[in-house]
This record gives C-alpha cells, structure tokens and sequence, in this order.
C-alpha cells in the first residue's frame, strides 16, 4: 500500500513461471501491470470497469504506461522466461494515481525479485535500478509538485515524469491544458520532479527494509 | 471495512437523488448493490473482471443478493424516490465474503440513512431492523459456522442464512457439495446460524456507534 | 418436453467424449445445462438474449443451478471423462421454469445415460438417484405448491426444493419477498416440498419408460 | 407452428403500440422480425447464440430477410404508427428454415393484424397480399423443391424465392455452389418455385382459418 | 483501387501459409474477404464500426458474399492449404460498393495468384475464371446499370448478379424495394447485367496487366 | 490526404449542429477526432478492430491525443455548441502515423472553420494558431526527425511532441525504448522538432491555400 498524500494505491506483484508466447524461446522475461480504481475512491462514484463490460481508454493507457516504466528498469534477460504481474488498485484517490501506481508498483517489484533470488530461481537481480514517478503541474503561474485533484484540474500544464535512482529519464509527459507552455516552463517542471523522484527513491528504499 | 476471519471487505454507500426509472412516480426508494473483488484478494490471482469484459456470473448473484437482503430490512417508502448504492470490494479473501459484504453492507447502509435524516432529507428512519449473514457448513461431519476457504472447500454441505435483527428470516440458501443432507441436519445449520446472526448483530451496532 | 401447469420447456441432453479441460486426467465426467426462454414464452414479449448480446444474470444463475443440482445426483467417475450438456427452453413460462427445467433435464440426463450403457461405452449406470425440484410459497397466508406466476408475483415467501428420489435434500432456497419468514413457516413448505418431489419422481419414472 | 417436411418453426406475431425512431411522424408503421435456432434444433448440437453473446452474421442476415420480405406485402401506411414484430424459433431443423419462417411468419402477420382490425384499431386491411417463401436447388442434375438437409449441403445451385400469392416476385437469391449456373437452369427452378408457392399460399389461407 | 462512377475500393490481397482449422489436411485451400466503409465515404458521416465495437450485420452479409463470390472462380485444389484473404475498403460510395469490392478483389486475387505462381510455391493456375458483378435495377420504369446512390434509393427493384468471364451465373440476387417485379422485368435486367459484366472482364484484363 | 514519407493519412472533418451533453448550455463547442488503420496499411496485415468487436488501446490514446492536441489550438467559445469529428485513417504506415494525422488533421479542421467563417455561421475565427506534431528520436546515438518504421523499431529514444505555429508546446511526450536518456539528449530532441513543426506549418499553410 503507497499513500502520496490523500492518494491510495494498493499494489501487488504475482509471478507467473510462464512469460507471454510472443517471448516464447527468447530467453527473457516480461514485467506486465493491471490498474483499476474502486468506484468510491473519488469523491463521487465513478461507474465500476466490470459492470460496464469494459475498461475505458484512460484505464488501458495507464496500465501499459505502468508497465512500460517498470520494464525500462529491469534487465529482462536476466528475469528469464517468466512474467510478473503487477496489481495497482487506487483505494483512494486525490491525483497523481498513475505516478503512485508506478512508485509503489516498483516496490512490489522488488519484493517479488527478492523472493526469486531468496529461492534461487533467479541468480543474477534482474533489477537495474529504482524506477519512480511524479506528477507536477503549474498551477496559478507557479511550477508545483504532486497536484492534489483541486490542483490538477485548474493546472495551466501538467506533466508526468519517470526516472530512474540515478536520475535519467524513462518517460516524459507534459500536456497543456488550457494554455500552451514554453520551454523555460518545461525545465522549470523537470527540475522540480528530478527533487520529487529522489526523495520517492529513498521512501521505496525504506519500504523494502521494513517489508524485508 | 468489515473483517470476519481473515476476510477483509470495504463497504460503502452513495446516496444518489433519483430512483431507478421503474420506481418513477411509486414514492418509493431502491437499495442496490455491486459486488467486486481484486485480483490478488485470494491466494492464487484472479482474472481482473473489467479486463475480461465483463462481470462473471457468481459476481452477479452475490450483487442481486446483497440488494434483495438489505432491501428485506428496508422500509422503501420512507426512504422516498431515492436509491442507495452499495458497493463491496472484497480486499482480503478467505470464505464467506457475500455474508462479510451484506453484515458490512449494511452497517455502510445505516450510517448512509444516518445522514439522511440528520440533514431532514428524511423523516421516518426507513430501516426496519438490522440484516446479518452468516455462512457455515458441514465440514468433516460437523456443524461449523464461518468455514473459511480451506474447509468451505471439502464441506459436505454449505449454507448461507440471511436474518433480521429480531432472528427472522430474509433468505436460506443451503447447497450440497458432493454428499446431499437431510432435515435434522439443515436444523442443526439453522441453530448454529441464529447464534451466529446474534453475535454479527452485536458487532453492527458498535460499529454504528464508532462510526458516529 | 415436460409441462408443469402452463409452463412447458423443451429438455434435451447432448453426449460429447470430451470433459472440460479442468478435468483432464481425472477419469471424471461433467454434467453441465444451458437455459433460454423463448422471447414469447411469457405474456408480454421479452428480448431476446442473443440479440441482447448477453444472458442476463438470472439466466446465468437459473442455468448453474441446473447444472449443479443433477451432478449432485450422478457419479462422475462411473461417468467417465465425457460431458453431458443438458438444454433447456422453455416454450411456455407460467412459474416455476427453473423448477420443470431440472424435473425434465433429469429425464434427458437418465435417456442419454441408457444410450451410453446400452452401447457399452459405460458400464456402471452413472445415475445415483432422481433428481427432481419444486417451487411452493406462502400465497395469501397459506403454504402452496407450484405457484403460477400470478401466484408467484404476490407470494410473501417463495422456495425452492431439489431433492433426491430418496427425499434427500440438494438444494433449499427460500427467500422473502416483502415479508420475513420464521422457521415454522420453514418448515411447513418442506412437508409441502417432499410431497409434490414424491410425485415428480413417479412422473419421471413414467416418462422414461415411455420413452424408453 | 409451421412444419414443412421435417422442419419445424414456432412463429408469433407481438403488436407494439409505437413505431421505430425513424418513422415517428411519418403516419406509417413497421414490420420486423428476429430470428433463433434451438441449440438442438439439428443433429449436431449448435452453440447458443445468447452464450456466444453475439448473432452469427447467417442469423442477422436471415431476420433482416423475413423483416424485408414480410413487410413487401405490407401496406405501411394502412397500419398506422405501430410496430409488429414477428418472432420465428427453429424448433427442429431439416432444411429451408429461412423459408419457413417467412411463411409461417406471414400467418401470424395475418393473425395479428386480423386482431388489430377485430378491435376496430386498424380499419383497412393493411395486409395485400399473401407473402411465402421456398427453396430449391438442383441436385444431383436435377431441379428439386424443398430441398433437406442431406440434398441441400451437396445441391449445385440452391435458391430462395419469396413471392406475393399473386406470383409477382419479391425476393430471389439464386447461389452456386460448387458449380456455375446457366440462364436456362435458372428458369427450371424459377417454374418449380411457382408452383410451390401456390402451394403454400393454400395451406397458409387454411392456417388461418383454423385459428380464427 | 477499383473505381465504378464515383465509387472508389481500395483491394488488397494477403496469401496467409496457413488454411482456416476445418480444410486441415484437405489439401484444399480457402478465399475470404473482409470488408469495410471509411466514416466519411459517404456524403453524411457514418458510424466508425470499429468505434460501435461490432460489424453490422450489412458489413458481415457483404464480406461473406465477396468471399463466396471470389471462390467460385478458383480451383481450391490447386491453390493448396493456404489461404487468401481480400480486403476490400470503401474510400468513397456511391452505390454497388459490393460489386466495385468483387470485381476489384478479383483483379487482387489473380495478381496474388500469379506471385504465388511466379515463385513456384504454386504449380497450376488456380483461378478458373474471371468473376465480376454489376448491380442493376428499375428506375423510374427502366432498367438501368450501375445505379448511384440517388437512383438506388429509388430504385422499385434492385438486383446484384455475379457471373464468370464466360457468362455463366454464380450468384444472383433481386430484391423489391416497394414494388414487387414480374419475371419479364427480371429478364430485362439479367440482359442488362450480361452486357455490364462483359465490360468489367475487359476491364480486369487491362488492370492485370497494368500492374503486371 | 496528407504524406509523410512513406505514410500517407486521410483526414477529414465532419461539423455536427450539436456539442456533446456535457457542455450543453456552456456556449462552448468542442473537437473530437476517430482514428483507424487499414487491415493492410502495415507490411504484414494487421486485424481489422471492426473485425475484432473493439478498437485496441493504441487507437483509442492515439484518437484521444489528436482530439487534444487539436483542441488546444482553437477557441471553443468562438465555435459556439456544435462539434467538430476529424476523422483520420492511415492508408499506408512507415512510422508516425499520429503526428501524420495530428498535422493533416489541423488542415481538415481548418477548412471546416472556413467553410463556416464563409457561411456565417460562425463570425469569429476559432482558430486561433497552426498544430503540428512531428516524431523524432535517437537511433544509432544520432538524433533523427521522421523515423521510418525501420528506425523506430529499433530507437533508444522516441518523441512526439506537438506545437503551435508560434513554437510553444503542447504536448511532449518521451519515452525511453530499451535504453533511458538524459538532460541534454532530451534538449537535443527538442531542438529538432521545433525546426520540424517549422517546416510543416509552412506545408499546412499552403495545403489550406491550394485547398481553398
């Protein structure tokens, strides 16, 4: 369970000893993530995925963003033919769920290779390094961190970051809503996640010591 | 959130100003339900319902029957030309999540009228007593109450009991599993299920009172 | 085709030599039922369910029921692994189809399993006992068997019995609809219950033999 | 019920008080039909559309050709804003349903509309003429009305004829299968259908007859 | 891209190494085609079938009888276990986009055959014969071919005949839109249709070897 | 039609006298955009979404991102309620199909403004700057506009970023493809595209002129 602020997601890892038939003789293994969000954990009721008979747009376009971030971080080769599933369920929301989707999501990752290496059905850690995200925006001409849904949905722009510990970037998403944005604003943003994505990685850090 | 054992499930109610359209004109309200449970709430993963398109047939029983035995308790008229939405995400799984979803159901469902009638929407409180469930079993030729996953399983005979507050009846629902049952058997299921209605009854109304 | 009051459904068992596959290797068979009602088997025209795209809910649960209730009367392993598919259609609705679906499915499942014995493909009669079902309600204060549909709509308490030939109880369901019931009331449509299977099962008996 | 050699259709005819969406206003009304098969209506058993939660193309295809061929005979204007819909349900299966039901449904077209007048709600006869449907085909070098099932599936050329009891044509669908056809073959099977038509369109004036 | 008045199809042709599961081991091959309409081909807007999240059933009617039509020119011995797949899309309609999809799939189909033929994979021609298609019907009186959409839609009857180079019927269609036909005018149009497909063959050898 | 390369899209724009239910009354319009591809616009052919009952996640965050990108360059005000549907539809791919339809669908949008501007239905330009997108990414460690598939498929890095006429940002989103990148190779990728989205503002101006 990873709680930014009133966001909160509960993520979890299932490993499959089978990868995906397209990687079937490869040698390597898939990271792969499932999202959905309980229809009270908005403020009010969003209509239930299940009973609508389908996931909508915006829920297929978060789990393979999840999944795609998780993977730049793993070293597939040495995972081998298997496949990790990640679960994220937004129990409660306030903006943000697909960057703590994805900072939590890597937590469990980690848990569950540290179960294959304990076990010894892995030898080498397929993990690179630790992968975060954070969502930034400006809000009333000021470059702001971690929008709350108020926040988020007045956002002149808004834009989601992936990195790594070390600090490159794995994803970048950065949309005007409202009004265009320049350059300068751009950067603006991005030195405001590279602060937000350190010290996410030092709470992942913690999270698997205390789990541990 | 209601535990039984080590079933976890989240309850909650929303209040939505208008009736389901058949009720148009009856001065009467609707209570229904919608049921869920995530991936990872039992031991092995479970297919993600909104990924597989559509909601598997047990989910729909489970949902028809937690509206049909919350509204057993429910005095429609006095609730008006408004409907309650019960959702019950199961979070944790170990046996007896429709019973934990109707007890939990309808603790969320009091609080709901709770406020209907402190802000006068309502007048005449529209609940008529309390509604608990309790499942139990023959399991190993013994009558048990709240089998969980592992006995609920190998049970010879498995039942759901569906009471008021004052020990009636709202719906009986037993169900051999390999070996069929008789009389003195099923009365033996009713004994223990009325002991364990009382208890579950207790437990509401200290729920109640924390809640408030 | 089998007629309770005005109620009429068609029954018809097909034999295939495969079980579903969570069955391989077990040397066990399946029986399992699909249900449809014809769109002017009752008064007022229903949609039909093809051109719905999907079955609703209550054909869903009407046809696991059926499925669930004559396996609990067949031995699957004398069965082999082989599946029968019993259908279902009721050509006229008047009350009580899923009770007349599983009292007709029973006599499709004892020819299907003559022609499997009569052509040596089984040799010990898979079929442990009749399986037969009635519907009976308290109407107006006063227990009644085989309620017709108006009956059925303005019943205070409504039930279903699956029994074995031997009287031995497969299923209870009972479930108030308006008024809460107590366990005398209970038990006064249980007499009423083991009297009209009694029936069922001398009709059965007939109708193979007619057949046969 | 209609029955032409071993093929048996239930037809009804449901009168809705409203027109579709795209004539309201236009003073005419609407004839349609919908189109099922028993999943043991042949010899091998056939998944149930409902089940499959889809109409095959063949079933859409044949119901909009009942609708078209219905409503040929039909004057719109005559019936008023209102809608029947003609249901037909393949009982058993041995060839030509499609033809069957155009016919069997005509009689309950005729029925119904015979209701209609009756109650004085319709007051000139909508109905022109009669509308009947056969099929023929040349097998084995010969041309043959009403073909079955065993000569269907090896016939050369198959067609379908749908005509007025005043022999004017309004739908003909001629099809090579396998073999190419030749204009004077083409004419054998049209002087065949002729007569079969006539045929029908004295058995339907007795149908009617017998129900009224 | 075929192009009839102001009718525009864009055909392709993809040979799959691979025959559909029921000609396994038949040492016969298979022709289908698929068909489809962008939104904007016509003069108002359409509805994306892709969007609806279904084919209509007029779009499953046409791809089966392009297919249909297709491999009643083609030796499927010859062809082997492969299969041929015809995509036929509407850039712009104005009436008898089915026929424009036959006679340009043919064009695509014998160009995909002479490839396979060209590189040995195949060692005899598997087409037999040219297959070309005209619509034609009666408007305003007379019979016309190649009707636009504006005639069409007035069209009293309205035919779609489908023959070889050598003039010889493999499917033929008629159908009364409002008015019922006799079989003098069903000749009239056949004559007409005659001469039509004559021009489309000289048409389809040009195109053959333009791209040849 | 607009060219990219080897990729080549069809846009074009639908205006509908209404805006969607959730601005009604707002006095704002709004823009929306559909998104297909052709079975056969790729080298290998791909499955028709009509074909397999839905459109893929791809398709749906690729239409929503043109409506978007669309979107923030018009005035919603000045359009008034009504709606405008670009439909675009790749008829042949080889990389940045959605920047293609991005910048084609600006053109189709244009002239619909015009077309109203022209009839006065609207008296104030809506339009209030160019949208182009172009793709770029780091393929063998160099920097590259435009990639064709074959470089896509096998990019480090991969950008779209979408701007206005006057060179501010709309849209960027990067995304790392096995390796992640840095600061300055971000920058780098910035650099190239804002001469790209020069180049092709200038290419839309004239298609408007030669259009109009």
């Amino acid at each position: 369970m990873i709680s930014c602020g009133d966001t909160r997601v509960l993520c979890s890892a299932t490993i499959e000893e089978k990868a995906p038939p397209f990687l079937k003789g490869s040698g390597q293994g898939w990271v792969t993530a499932e999202y959905g969000m309980l229809p009270r954990a908005t403020n009010s009721r969003n209509r239930r995925e299940a009973a609508a008979g389908k996931q909508s747009g915006r829920t297929q376009e978060i789990q393979r963003l999840i999944g795609r971030a998780l993977r730049a971080g793993v070293d597939r080769r040495a995972l081998g033919e298997r496949q990790i599933v990640i679960d994220c369920d937004v129990i409660q929301a306030d903006g943000g769920t697909r960057c703590a989707a994805i900072t939590g999501g890597w937590v469990a990752l980690r848990l569950a290779m540290n179960r294959l290496l304990k076990a010894g059905i892995v030898t080498t850690d397929p993990i690179m390094d630790h992968v975060a995200a954070v969502s930034c925006g400006i809000y009333a001409g000021q470059a702001i961190l971690d929008l709350d849904y108020a926040e988020d949905s007045e956002a002149g722009t808004d834009g989601n970051f992936i990195m790594t510990g070390a600090g490159r970037l794995i994803e970048v998403q950065m949309s005007a809503e409202g009004a265009t944005f320049s350059r300068p604003e751009m950067n603006q943003l991005l030195d405001l996640a590279e602060a937000g994505v350190a010290a996410l990685v030092r709470a992942q850090t913690e999270a698997v010591q205390c789990a541990g």
